[in-house]
Protein backbone atom coordinates (compact mmCIF):
# COMPACT_ATOMS: atom_id res chain seq x y z
CA UNK A 1 0.00 0.00 0.00
CA UNK A 2 1.30 3.27 -0.78
CA UNK A 3 1.84 5.14 2.65
CA UNK A 4 2.29 8.80 3.23
CA UNK A 5 4.17 9.69 6.55
CA UNK A 6 4.13 13.50 7.88
CA UNK A 7 7.08 14.30 10.08
CA UNK A 8 10.34 13.55 9.71
CA UNK A 9 11.66 13.27 13.30
CA UNK A 10 12.14 9.69 15.39
CA UNK A 11 8.46 8.54 15.41
CA UNK A 12 7.73 9.62 11.38
CA UNK A 13 11.36 7.62 10.98
CA UNK A 14 10.45 4.48 12.71
CA UNK A 15 6.76 4.86 11.67
CA UNK A 16 8.45 4.73 7.97
CA UNK A 17 11.23 2.27 8.54
CA UNK A 18 8.69 -0.31 10.02
CA UNK A 19 5.91 0.13 6.95
CA UNK A 20 8.75 0.07 4.07
CA UNK A 21 10.57 -3.14 5.86
CA UNK A 22 7.28 -4.69 5.67
CA UNK A 23 7.13 -4.00 1.78
CA UNK A 24 4.52 -0.95 1.79
CA UNK A 25 6.21 2.02 -0.27
CA UNK A 26 6.47 4.95 1.92
CA UNK A 27 6.79 8.46 0.96
CA UNK A 28 7.49 11.05 4.21
CA UNK A 29 6.65 14.33 3.98
CA UNK A 30 8.58 17.54 5.29
CA UNK A 31 8.16 21.46 4.85
CA UNK A 32 10.72 22.22 3.03
CA UNK A 33 12.61 19.05 1.32
CA UNK A 34 16.20 20.78 0.41
CA UNK A 35 16.47 22.04 4.16
CA UNK A 36 15.97 17.97 5.20
CA UNK A 37 18.59 17.16 2.50
CA UNK A 38 20.46 19.61 3.53
CA UNK A 39 21.06 18.62 7.38
CA UNK A 40 24.46 16.79 7.71
CA UNK A 41 24.55 16.55 11.74
CA UNK A 42 22.95 14.67 13.92
CA UNK A 43 19.68 16.78 15.05
CA UNK A 44 20.01 17.56 19.19
CA UNK A 45 18.17 14.36 20.22
CA UNK A 46 21.32 12.31 18.16
CA UNK A 47 19.15 11.27 15.25
CA UNK A 48 21.67 10.76 12.13
CA UNK A 49 20.93 13.28 9.71
CA UNK A 50 17.93 12.78 7.31
CA UNK A 51 19.72 12.00 3.79
CA UNK A 52 22.21 9.57 5.99
CA UNK A 53 19.54 7.86 7.79
CA UNK A 54 17.32 7.92 4.35
CA UNK A 55 19.79 5.63 2.14
CA UNK A 56 19.22 2.73 4.80
CA UNK A 57 15.65 2.85 4.95
CA UNK A 58 13.91 2.91 1.22
CA UNK A 59 11.71 5.38 1.81
CA UNK A 60 10.73 8.50 -0.73
CA UNK A 61 10.91 12.09 0.45
CA UNK A 62 8.22 14.75 -0.73
CA UNK A 63 6.86 17.95 0.87
CA UNK A 64 3.44 17.58 3.11
CA UNK A 65 1.16 17.65 -0.14
CA UNK A 66 3.32 15.35 -2.21
CA UNK A 67 3.45 12.52 0.94
CA UNK A 68 -0.38 13.43 1.39
CA UNK A 69 -1.63 13.31 -2.38
CA UNK A 70 0.67 9.53 -2.09
CA UNK A 71 -0.66 8.11 0.75
CA UNK A 72 -3.95 6.12 0.64
CA UNK A 73 -3.52 5.95 4.87
CA UNK A 74 -1.31 9.04 6.36
CA UNK A 75 0.25 8.73 9.60
CA UNK A 76 0.78 12.34 11.42
CA UNK A 77 4.05 12.24 12.81
CA UNK A 78 4.92 15.82 12.93
CA UNK A 79 5.29 17.89 16.57
CA UNK A 80 2.15 18.79 17.78
CA UNK A 81 2.71 22.44 18.05
CA UNK A 82 3.45 22.36 14.28
CA UNK A 83 0.89 19.65 13.32
CA UNK A 84 -2.12 21.88 12.13
CA UNK A 85 0.19 23.74 10.15
CA UNK A 86 1.67 21.13 8.63
CA UNK A 87 -1.80 19.45 7.85
CA UNK A 88 -2.69 22.72 5.89
CA UNK A 89 0.47 22.62 4.08
CA UNK A 90 -0.72 18.99 3.24
CA UNK A 91 -3.94 20.05 1.74
CA UNK A 92 -7.62 19.38 2.89
CA UNK A 93 -8.03 17.60 -0.25
CA UNK A 94 -5.36 15.16 -0.31
CA UNK A 95 -6.74 14.17 3.61
CA UNK A 96 -10.37 14.22 2.65
CA UNK A 97 -11.94 10.27 2.99
CA UNK A 98 -8.33 9.12 4.30
CA UNK A 99 -7.71 7.23 7.75
CA UNK A 100 -5.48 10.21 9.01
CA UNK A 101 -3.73 8.16 11.97
CA UNK A 102 -2.27 11.06 14.39
CA UNK A 103 0.40 10.03 16.50
CA UNK A 104 0.93 13.96 17.54
CA UNK A 105 1.49 14.77 20.79
CA UNK A 106 1.26 18.78 21.89
CA UNK A 107 4.18 19.41 23.43
CA UNK A 108 4.82 22.75 24.38
CA UNK A 109 8.73 23.31 25.43
CA UNK A 110 8.51 26.96 25.34
CA UNK A 111 7.57 26.90 29.30
CA UNK A 112 11.19 24.49 29.73
CA UNK A 113 11.60 21.48 30.51
CA UNK A 114 9.37 19.22 31.46
CA UNK A 115 7.18 20.47 28.65
CA UNK A 116 3.30 21.06 29.32
CA UNK A 117 0.64 20.74 26.88
CA UNK A 118 -0.20 23.31 24.67
CA UNK A 119 -4.11 22.34 24.68
CA UNK A 120 -5.95 19.76 26.95
CA UNK A 121 -8.37 19.62 29.39
CA UNK A 122 -11.32 20.91 27.56
CA UNK A 123 -9.76 20.02 24.21
CA UNK A 124 -6.98 18.03 22.07
CA UNK A 125 -5.00 17.95 19.19
CA UNK A 126 -6.68 15.30 17.84
CA UNK A 127 -10.30 16.96 18.16
CA UNK A 128 -8.32 20.14 16.87
CA UNK A 129 -7.57 17.79 13.66
CA UNK A 130 -11.02 16.99 12.81
CA UNK A 131 -12.66 19.92 13.32
CA UNK A 132 -10.02 21.10 11.21
CA UNK A 133 -10.51 18.61 8.29
CA UNK A 134 -13.99 16.92 9.29
CA UNK A 135 -13.64 15.23 6.23
CA UNK A 136 -10.37 13.04 7.38
CA UNK A 137 -11.03 10.45 9.44
CA UNK A 138 -9.06 10.93 12.64
CA UNK A 139 -7.84 7.96 14.57
CA UNK A 140 -5.64 9.24 17.44
CA UNK A 141 -3.31 6.03 18.35
CA UNK A 142 0.38 5.47 19.85
CA UNK A 143 0.92 8.88 21.27
CA UNK A 144 1.64 7.04 24.57
CA UNK A 145 4.86 5.51 24.11
CA UNK A 146 8.69 5.81 22.78
CA UNK A 147 8.86 5.50 18.67
CA UNK A 148 10.33 2.29 19.47
CA UNK A 149 7.92 0.21 21.39
CA UNK A 150 5.25 1.76 18.78
CA UNK A 151 6.43 -0.26 15.94
CA UNK A 152 8.28 -3.00 18.05
CA UNK A 153 6.03 -3.81 21.25
CA UNK A 154 7.60 -6.98 21.48
CA UNK A 155 10.75 -5.42 23.13
CA UNK A 156 8.87 -4.76 26.11
CA UNK A 157 8.32 -7.55 28.45
CA UNK A 158 4.90 -8.88 28.54
CA UNK A 159 1.77 -7.41 27.64
CA UNK A 160 0.77 -4.20 27.36
CA UNK A 161 -1.64 -1.70 25.92
CA UNK A 162 -2.27 0.96 22.61
CA UNK A 163 -5.68 3.06 22.81
CA UNK A 164 -7.56 4.25 19.79
CA UNK A 165 -9.78 7.51 19.80
CA UNK A 166 -11.77 8.40 17.38
CA UNK A 167 -15.53 9.19 15.63
CA UNK A 168 -15.01 6.79 12.30
CA UNK A 169 -15.70 3.06 13.65
CA UNK A 170 -14.74 1.67 10.53
CA UNK A 171 -11.26 3.73 10.44
CA UNK A 172 -10.93 2.39 13.89
CA UNK A 173 -11.59 -0.99 13.31
CA UNK A 174 -8.64 -0.72 10.45
CA UNK A 175 -6.45 0.95 12.06
CA UNK A 176 -7.05 -1.67 15.07
CA UNK A 177 -6.02 -4.65 12.00
CA UNK A 178 -2.63 -1.93 11.13
CA UNK A 179 -1.38 -1.76 14.54
CA UNK A 180 -1.61 -5.76 15.08
CA UNK A 181 -0.90 -7.17 11.43
CA UNK A 182 1.99 -4.11 10.37
CA UNK A 183 3.71 -3.53 13.86
CA UNK A 184 2.42 -6.56 16.55
CA UNK A 185 0.38 -5.37 18.72
CA UNK A 186 -1.59 -7.87 20.66
CA UNK A 187 -3.96 -5.56 22.53
CA UNK A 188 -5.82 -2.71 21.13
CA UNK A 189 -8.22 -0.50 23.24
CA UNK A 190 -11.08 1.74 22.05
CA UNK A 191 -11.39 4.47 24.35
CA UNK A 192 -14.27 6.12 22.23
CA UNK A 193 -14.87 9.05 20.15
CA UNK A 194 -11.89 11.73 19.57
CA UNK A 195 -12.95 13.56 22.40
CA UNK A 196 -11.02 10.83 24.33
CA UNK A 197 -7.72 11.68 22.59
CA UNK A 198 -7.81 14.55 25.93
CA UNK A 199 -7.00 11.09 27.52
CA UNK A 200 -4.28 9.45 25.36
CA UNK A 201 -2.47 12.97 25.52
CA UNK A 202 -3.04 13.83 28.85
CA UNK A 203 -0.70 10.99 29.94
CA UNK A 204 1.70 12.59 28.39
CA UNK A 205 2.99 14.46 31.89
CA UNK A 206 2.79 10.97 33.52
CA UNK A 207 5.15 9.43 31.26
CA UNK A 208 7.87 12.12 31.46
CA UNK A 209 8.14 11.80 34.60
CA UNK A 210 8.47 8.07 34.40
CA UNK A 211 11.00 8.25 32.04
CA UNK A 212 12.93 10.66 34.22
CA UNK A 213 12.49 8.20 37.15
CA UNK A 214 12.87 4.96 35.47
CA UNK A 215 15.76 6.31 33.64
CA UNK A 216 14.53 4.48 30.19
CA UNK A 217 11.98 5.63 27.36
CA UNK A 218 11.47 2.12 27.39
CA UNK A 219 7.87 1.14 28.90
CA UNK A 220 4.46 1.28 28.34
CA UNK A 221 1.29 1.10 29.88
CA UNK A 222 -0.79 -1.77 30.55
CA UNK A 223 -4.47 -2.06 31.87
CA UNK A 224 -4.82 -4.49 34.89
CA UNK A 225 -7.89 -5.92 35.57
CA UNK B 1 -1.11 4.49 65.16
CA UNK B 2 -3.91 7.24 65.51
CA UNK B 3 -5.21 8.44 61.98
CA UNK B 4 -6.83 11.20 60.63
CA UNK B 5 -9.50 10.80 57.55
CA UNK B 6 -10.63 14.09 56.02
CA UNK B 7 -13.59 13.25 53.99
CA UNK B 8 -16.41 10.89 54.76
CA UNK B 9 -16.99 9.77 51.18
CA UNK B 10 -15.77 6.16 49.05
CA UNK B 11 -12.18 6.83 49.42
CA UNK B 12 -12.36 7.90 53.18
CA UNK B 13 -14.20 5.16 53.89
CA UNK B 14 -12.10 2.49 51.86
CA UNK B 15 -9.12 4.31 53.85
CA UNK B 16 -10.71 4.15 57.15
CA UNK B 17 -12.10 1.05 57.21
CA UNK B 18 -9.02 -0.91 56.24
CA UNK B 19 -6.67 0.89 58.48
CA UNK B 20 -9.27 0.24 61.16
CA UNK B 21 -9.04 -3.13 60.45
CA UNK B 22 -5.82 -3.44 60.75
CA UNK B 23 -5.85 -2.24 64.06
CA UNK B 24 -5.04 1.86 64.01
CA UNK B 25 -7.42 4.13 65.72
CA UNK B 26 -9.49 6.55 63.30
CA UNK B 27 -11.21 9.57 63.30
CA UNK B 28 -12.82 10.54 60.28
CA UNK B 29 -13.00 14.20 59.61
CA UNK B 30 -15.90 16.36 57.65
CA UNK B 31 -17.39 19.61 57.88
CA UNK B 32 -20.57 19.24 59.66
CA UNK B 33 -20.88 16.15 61.92
CA UNK B 34 -24.82 16.74 62.44
CA UNK B 35 -25.45 16.80 58.67
CA UNK B 36 -23.44 13.96 57.80
CA UNK B 37 -24.79 12.13 60.79
CA UNK B 38 -28.21 12.88 59.71
CA UNK B 39 -27.86 11.24 56.35
CA UNK B 40 -30.78 8.41 56.01
CA UNK B 41 -30.15 7.78 52.18
CA UNK B 42 -27.86 6.02 50.31
CA UNK B 43 -25.93 8.73 48.28
CA UNK B 44 -26.06 9.50 44.43
CA UNK B 45 -23.40 6.50 44.28
CA UNK B 46 -25.15 4.64 45.97
CA UNK B 47 -23.31 4.32 49.14
CA UNK B 48 -25.10 3.60 52.46
CA UNK B 49 -25.25 6.77 54.74
CA UNK B 50 -22.29 7.73 57.30
CA UNK B 51 -24.11 6.62 59.93
CA UNK B 52 -24.97 2.65 58.80
CA UNK B 53 -21.78 2.67 57.47
CA UNK B 54 -20.15 3.68 60.83
CA UNK B 55 -21.81 0.95 62.61
CA UNK B 56 -19.78 -1.57 61.31
CA UNK B 57 -16.44 0.50 60.70
CA UNK B 58 -15.35 1.14 63.98
CA UNK B 59 -14.34 4.46 63.17
CA UNK B 60 -14.74 7.93 65.32
CA UNK B 61 -16.20 10.94 63.55
CA UNK B 62 -15.60 14.62 64.01
CA UNK B 63 -14.95 17.70 62.68
CA UNK B 64 -12.03 18.01 59.93
CA UNK B 65 -10.25 19.96 62.51
CA UNK B 66 -10.47 17.17 65.25
CA UNK B 67 -9.41 14.80 63.21
CA UNK B 68 -6.42 16.67 61.62
CA UNK B 69 -5.62 17.07 65.24
CA UNK B 70 -6.20 13.24 66.38
CA UNK B 71 -4.13 11.89 63.37
CA UNK B 72 -0.60 11.28 63.57
CA UNK B 73 -0.52 10.79 59.54
CA UNK B 74 -3.26 12.23 57.83
CA UNK B 75 -4.99 11.35 54.46
CA UNK B 76 -6.69 13.75 51.99
CA UNK B 77 -10.23 11.86 50.98
CA UNK B 78 -12.23 14.98 50.29
CA UNK B 79 -13.28 15.55 47.07
CA UNK B 80 -10.11 17.58 44.74
CA UNK B 81 -12.56 20.96 43.84
CA UNK B 82 -13.11 21.01 48.39
CA UNK B 83 -9.64 20.07 49.23
CA UNK B 84 -8.22 23.37 50.06
CA UNK B 85 -11.13 24.46 52.36
CA UNK B 86 -11.31 21.43 53.95
CA UNK B 87 -7.55 21.94 54.85
CA UNK B 88 -8.12 25.30 56.20
CA UNK B 89 -10.70 24.28 58.24
CA UNK B 90 -8.78 20.91 59.28
CA UNK B 91 -6.02 23.70 60.53
CA UNK B 92 -2.82 24.27 59.32
CA UNK B 93 -1.00 23.43 63.24
CA UNK B 94 -2.92 20.50 63.04
CA UNK B 95 -0.96 19.50 59.91
CA UNK B 96 2.44 21.27 60.37
CA UNK B 97 5.47 18.36 60.39
CA UNK B 98 2.91 15.58 59.58
CA UNK B 99 2.85 13.26 57.11
CA UNK B 100 -0.34 14.14 54.22
CA UNK B 101 -1.24 11.98 51.82
CA UNK B 102 -2.97 13.55 49.38
CA UNK B 103 -5.58 11.12 47.41
CA UNK B 104 -8.02 13.91 46.03
CA UNK B 105 -8.07 14.55 42.55
CA UNK B 106 -9.19 18.08 41.00
CA UNK B 107 -12.43 16.65 39.04
CA UNK B 108 -14.74 19.56 37.97
CA UNK B 109 -18.29 17.90 37.54
CA UNK B 110 -19.69 21.74 36.59
CA UNK B 111 -19.18 21.52 32.77
CA UNK B 112 -21.05 17.80 32.51
CA UNK B 113 -19.81 14.33 32.10
CA UNK B 114 -16.91 13.63 31.91
CA UNK B 115 -15.25 15.91 34.47
CA UNK B 116 -12.69 18.24 33.78
CA UNK B 117 -10.08 19.20 35.87
CA UNK B 118 -9.81 22.10 37.67
CA UNK B 119 -6.20 22.46 37.80
CA UNK B 120 -3.77 21.17 35.32
CA UNK B 121 -0.76 21.02 32.69
CA UNK B 122 1.27 23.94 34.57
CA UNK B 123 -0.19 23.27 38.22
CA UNK B 124 -1.70 20.60 40.02
CA UNK B 125 -3.49 20.44 43.40
CA UNK B 126 -1.12 18.48 45.17
CA UNK B 127 1.47 21.48 44.35
CA UNK B 128 -1.79 23.97 45.77
CA UNK B 129 -1.90 22.05 49.26
CA UNK B 130 1.65 22.04 49.67
CA UNK B 131 2.13 25.79 48.73
CA UNK B 132 -0.32 26.55 50.92
CA UNK B 133 0.67 24.70 53.95
CA UNK B 134 4.56 24.73 53.77
CA UNK B 135 5.25 22.67 56.67
CA UNK B 136 2.70 19.79 55.76
CA UNK B 137 4.98 16.72 54.33
CA UNK B 138 2.74 16.42 51.57
CA UNK B 139 2.81 13.00 49.42
CA UNK B 140 0.38 12.70 46.35
CA UNK B 141 -0.38 8.77 45.81
CA UNK B 142 -3.20 6.12 45.35
CA UNK B 143 -5.29 9.13 42.89
CA UNK B 144 -4.94 6.69 40.27
CA UNK B 145 -7.39 4.30 40.92
CA UNK B 146 -10.81 2.93 42.58
CA UNK B 147 -10.94 3.52 46.14
CA UNK B 148 -11.39 -0.57 46.62
CA UNK B 149 -8.35 -1.50 44.54
CA UNK B 150 -6.49 1.39 46.79
CA UNK B 151 -6.82 -0.56 49.53
CA UNK B 152 -6.99 -4.32 48.21
CA UNK B 153 -4.49 -4.39 45.04
CA UNK B 154 -4.79 -7.84 45.22
CA UNK B 155 -8.21 -7.96 43.98
CA UNK B 156 -7.06 -7.13 40.49
CA UNK B 157 -4.57 -10.14 38.72
CA UNK B 158 -1.07 -9.75 38.30
CA UNK B 159 1.12 -6.83 39.49
CA UNK B 160 0.02 -3.26 39.00
CA UNK B 161 1.72 0.02 39.80
CA UNK B 162 0.92 2.96 42.63
CA UNK B 163 2.84 6.00 42.29
CA UNK B 164 4.33 8.49 44.75
CA UNK B 165 5.20 12.23 44.27
CA UNK B 166 6.57 15.10 47.08
CA UNK B 167 9.41 16.95 47.82
CA UNK B 168 10.14 15.14 51.46
CA UNK B 169 12.27 11.85 50.59
CA UNK B 170 11.62 10.49 54.17
CA UNK B 171 8.00 11.00 53.95
CA UNK B 172 7.62 9.53 50.77
CA UNK B 173 9.80 6.40 51.84
CA UNK B 174 7.34 6.23 54.98
CA UNK B 175 4.18 6.22 52.21
CA UNK B 176 6.02 3.42 50.67
CA UNK B 177 6.31 1.31 53.87
CA UNK B 178 2.65 1.94 54.51
CA UNK B 179 1.62 1.49 51.06
CA UNK B 180 3.64 -1.93 50.90
CA UNK B 181 2.77 -3.15 54.41
CA UNK B 182 -1.09 -1.41 55.54
CA UNK B 183 -2.50 -1.92 51.95
CA UNK B 184 -0.33 -4.80 50.41
CA UNK B 185 1.34 -2.83 47.19
CA UNK B 186 3.77 -4.60 45.69
CA UNK B 187 5.36 -1.51 43.64
CA UNK B 188 5.70 1.68 44.24
CA UNK B 189 7.01 4.33 41.29
CA UNK B 190 8.42 7.33 42.51
CA UNK B 191 7.75 9.94 40.48
CA UNK B 192 9.95 12.95 42.24
CA UNK B 193 8.97 16.01 43.89
CA UNK B 194 5.59 17.08 44.06
CA UNK B 195 4.97 18.79 40.87
CA UNK B 196 5.26 15.35 39.57
CA UNK B 197 1.47 15.40 40.92
CA UNK B 198 0.63 16.86 37.82
CA UNK B 199 1.45 14.05 35.70
CA UNK B 200 -0.80 11.68 38.54
CA UNK B 201 -3.56 13.85 38.08
CA UNK B 202 -3.90 14.45 34.67
CA UNK B 203 -4.18 10.64 33.87
CA UNK B 204 -7.77 10.86 35.29
CA UNK B 205 -9.09 11.70 31.88
CA UNK B 206 -7.60 8.61 30.71
CA UNK B 207 -9.06 6.76 33.38
CA UNK B 208 -12.11 7.90 33.16
CA UNK B 209 -12.11 6.72 29.31
CA UNK B 210 -11.18 3.55 30.24
CA UNK B 211 -14.12 3.34 32.47
CA UNK B 212 -16.49 3.97 30.61
CA UNK B 213 -14.90 1.61 27.31
CA UNK B 214 -14.32 -1.63 29.50
CA UNK B 215 -17.64 -0.89 31.61
CA UNK B 216 -15.91 -1.20 35.58
CA UNK B 217 -13.60 0.78 37.57
CA UNK B 218 -11.83 -2.25 38.74
CA UNK B 219 -8.19 -1.51 37.04
CA UNK B 220 -5.30 -0.44 37.34
CA UNK B 221 -2.52 0.69 35.62
CA UNK B 222 1.27 -1.01 35.27
CA UNK B 223 4.24 0.24 33.81
CA UNK B 224 5.74 -2.30 31.48
CA UNK B 225 9.36 -2.19 30.56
Amino acid sequence: MNIGVLGTGMVGRAISAKLSQSGHDVMIGTRDVDRTLAHSEPDFMGNPPFREWQQHAHVKLGTFAEAAAFGEILFNCTSGMASLAALKLAGERNLNGKILIDIANPLDFSRGMPPTLSVCNTDSLGEQIQRAFPQARVVKTLNTMNANVMVNPSLLSGDHDVFVSGNDAAAKAQVTDILKDWFGWKSVIDLGDITTARGAEMVLPLWLHLMAALKTPMFNFKVVR
